[in-house]
């Protein structure tokens, strides 16, 4: 197996896969010589190199745990580096346009656009850890081109790593992050840009208690993937954030109006899809 | 020390004065009689009645601690049934209207509006605890009116109860608060009554992992007790929200035209001001 970018979920992945004994040699991808070197050390691969065409040549899996932007450049890549018995997969949050580009990539269908719904505040491989997709869903959206077999090989490997494989079409689960994910980090990043652009911003937001501090997490993502995440899913994104500027725009209304009624009862609205939400979890 | 609304912050502020010695005989006031019970078997208060008036009348300090309208209702009964020795004080999260009606019904300058920075997601007596204000900003904003010497009666409570009283003006505080804890709730929950108005919404909810996760508890809050607090602080609520709403259009034109740069540019600027706000906790 190859890992292209070992990072937190690549990291993690070569771990858990290893551990699962699912693999017998891993190599890894990637472009800092210091993350190859964490890489190594802490054992997450046999191998590593920044040379995509020697990492993936012998490898039966690729797995490319890269930001989205940089999977779609390596696709054709990859594709040309290794031979039809390989299957090839990806870890992006954004799937239709992986999706294409895969499929253009790879006409023989031996790629499975793959989404594990994992991650946490820290980066980089020193935070990976084995149990990371413990209990977790994975999604796969295979396309009408992707083999059964590549699928199956795929969903093992999720398996192994201790995850739920779930199959989803990709128009699907790009409407269902760009409401579950994308939107939620861009109302974070938001609304940190507007506190600080307020009179005294930086004095008010001493003040913060548990309101704005519940959004820090969110709101301090990489700038650069979720830049590219935002771009690459952006009609479901823009069609999201437009139902969410309506629930804004009744909100404020509500409140311009003085209308109490109103205003509590889309208050209590939300409490119930909140209380939904927390019930399952 | 009467204890009008022996909730959370009231609960918690009565145990933790007794505590500290601070005060000798507790009277809770509060319309529900479980309620009454719950602080009565906790001895939180010596004495729990219904009727303000008589709850209120032997007390040499009194602390309004029910929701934002409720105090500016009961600030001319409190009073009219208090002597001019009683210091009266709430803990209300809009300071200007409460001020205005305080000055209205205590001409001699006796009330004290304050804010205690404090809270958790449960409520009630029975989630009240001593070390709830420990090391908290309690907020107090004089005005004109108020007498120097119950600004430091009611300081010397909040220090007793572990906090720091730190004074203000009112208006920049309900400027404060419109920022950092109103409008971040009313994005909350404005985000969660869009997520649900989607096309098969509760299902896309279903595969929500940390994005909308972290919103969940701001949106769990109390939707009659932020009504109120959102048509009492109207003007500045409306006024960062829509500052709000141009940094959501700036965004969003952003994603419409793929001008990645400045996507970029403005995602690394929130993510600063959010360095800004955790370093400082």
């Amino acid at each position: 197996m190859t890992i292209v970018g070992v990072g937190l979920i690549g990291g993690s992945l070569a771990l858990a896969a290893r551990r699962a004994g699912a693999v017998q040699t891993v190599v890894g991808v990637g472009r800092s010589p210091a993350n190859r070197e964490v890489a190594l050390v802490r054992g997450l691969v046999d191998r590593a190199t920044d040379d995509l065409s020697s990492g993936v040549r012998d490898a039966d899996l690729v797995v490319l745990a890269v930001p989205v932007r940089e999977i779609v450049r390596l696709l054709p890549g990859v594709a040309r580096a290794t031979g039809p018995a390989c299957v090839v997969t990806d870890v992006g949050s954004v799937k239709g346009p992986i999706l294409t580009a895969g499929d253009e990539a790879f006409p023989d269908g031996r790629f499975v656009a793959g989404h594990p719904i994992a991650g946490k505040e820290q980066s980089g491989p020193a935070a990976a850890r084995a149990d990371l997709f413990h209990d977790a869903n994975w999604l796969l959206t295979p396309g009408e081109r992707t083999q059964a077999g590549a699928v199956e090989r795929v969903e093992a490997l999720c398996r192994a790593a201790g995850a739920r494989a779930v199959r989803m079409g990709a128009g699907w689960h790009d409407e269902v992050f760009a409401t579950v994910s994308h939107l939620p980090h861009l109302v974070a990043y938001a609304l940190m840009d507007a506190v600080l652009g307020t009179e005294r911003g930086a004095e008010r937001i001493r003040f913060s208690a548990g309101g704005l501090r519940d959004f820090t997490r969110v709101a301090g993502s990489d700038p650069a993937m979720w830049r590219d995440i935002f771009l690459m899913n952006r009609e479901p994104v823009l069609r999201v954030l437009a139902e969410y500027q309506r629930a804004l725009g009744r909100l404020a209304a509500a409140i311009r109006d003085g209308d109490g009624e109103q205003l509590e009862a889309r208050l209590l609205q939300a409490r119930v899809a909140r209380e939904g939400l927390v019930h399952r979890s």
